[in-house]
């Protein structure tokens, strides 16, 4: 998916919630703001929105050094979902079709997005659980998913956000023999409350799975980005798993195997989905031409 | 009133929306948008939000020539508001205090705001009209305008939207000797949905009351923009109304004969006020240090 004007608006806000996340010093916010806003006058409209995630840290991280303003929101929400962990995996024991349930909790977990907004922390995880497990889909191919990840030898699970990924783990246990041929996929390092391997040690993932970093910096997976190891993975998987926004945003040009998992949060994302801001979506990626 | 880091993703929002108000060409809102992108890295931080509006229309001017993209949406507003106008006039002349309701219907007028956004059209008039008749003031000075509009030998009353023109028009009539004393003031040139001499003649001011232009092409009053012929009329006043937000957060730093009359739509005013969002401010200027 490609940048469309109205990212504009939200790559500012971007900038203005990440300047103020990342130091008190109102003239260091002035400039991380400014040079966000100038990049923002350059970047080309056919990147993906991510990409412009990507610049607003770097030039942080050109400003500040190595901060990891999001750290402390990372680590409450991975412990809230882990809190909630026992209680999902009793609901998921209790489906009807356990593997189905795992899907909507994932998706479930998708909620959890400060690239959104870093405001967007009114709902109560446990209310959006129980939305999300009878909401309708407005794109579902679930039985597409299941053959595949059932028949798949490798799957490369794209991770999305700090707190969301408990909830990954939730449908990576479902998935058989998810040991042996299912790899984690976080990113090389922190930008916004994405999933870094600090995140995937601390809620147990390391232990039950492989777990790669991607090598980049993206709120996404700018292919182009990622690491050799990262991309042998990806070419050698069956079957991509690419959660949340930011990773259809990136891979939906690119990747023919992969399926979509997230809550449409955007309304420029949501129109490109053809779906409503807060529908549920379980979408593989149609052939290219 | 200065501009705030949270005003910029606004006023990305203001360079898209007018953008694509503007021109159908892609390529022409391209350049306006990144045109606007850049100025706003570069404004400074103590000036007005306004001056960045101004900004945004200057860019369009610049690529497009003296284009007017509201004026079809000004024209509706004025005439739903001239529908109005009749019951208005009942409202008011049933009212136990006529001036204190057509204060408050001034006030509802404040609702139809396309800086706000443009998409802020989703209101019914009159139900903006209702809600603001019976709700409390959030700042509320009513004993000392009621005493300083009827003693005034001059009140400048700086104009904000069309449409709302109309609601003005109902508080215009109900100062005593408004003929003799009141001169309301209109834009110099068309921004936003601002209003101009034409909305002012459309809607019947100018048959009312003396009507002068500012001489400037902001969506507010800033002084060092204004024509001689306005400045000295605003010397002159011994009261002034300034309508709006563009018009608090213009001369909330310079006019210490103002009161403001307003409907908050946007949090960083309203925070600027110490109100809600929502909130109906009848609010004098305190006096300065």
């Amino acid at each position: 998916m490609k940048i469309f004007h109205h990212c504009l608006p939200c790559f500012a806000r971007q900038a203005v919630e990440a300047a103020e996340m990342s130091t008190d010093d109102p003239e260091l916010q002035e400039k991380i703001i400014r040079a966000a806003l100038k990049k923002a006058s350059e970047i080309p409209f056919d990147k993906s929105p991510p990409h412009m995630g990507k610049e607003i840290h770097r030039i942080i991280k050109s400003l500040l050094g190595d901060v990891d303003p999001y750290k402390s929101l990372k680590d409450l929400y991975n412990k809230k979902a882990m809190d909630l962990y026992p209680r999902m995996k009793e609901t998921v024991a209790a489906a009807d079709d356990p593997l189905e349930t795992a899907v909507r909790l994932a998706i479930a977990g998708n909620i959890i997005d400060f690239g959104v907004s870093v405001k967007n922390n009114h709902f109560r995880l446990i209310d959006v659980i129980e939305d999300t497990l009878k909401r309708p889909f407005a794109v579902e191919q679930y039985q597409e998913f299941k053959e595949d990840v059932t028949n798949a030898k490798k799957i490369l699970y794209a991770g999305d956000n700090a707190g969301e990924i408990v909830f990954d783990r939730i449908l990576i246990e479902e998935i058989p023999e998810f040991k042996e041929k299912v790899v984690y996929v976080v990113k090389g390092s922190p930008v916004l409350n994405d999933v870094t391997i600090d995140d995937a040690r601390d809620t147990g993932l390391t232990d039950i799975v492989e777990v790669i970093q991607n090598g980049s910096d993206a709120p996404g997976t700018i292919l182009e980005d990622c690491s050799d190891l990262f991309l042998k993975t990806y070419r050698e998987a069956d079957t991509v798993i690419g959660k949340g926004q930011g990773n259809y945003e990136t891979l939906s040009e690119f990747c023919e195997k992969c399926y979509y998992l997230l809550k449409a949060k955007c309304p420029v994302l949501a129109r490109d989905l053809k779906v409503g801001v807060g529908d549920i979506v379980l979408k593989k990626q149609e052939p290219f031409a």
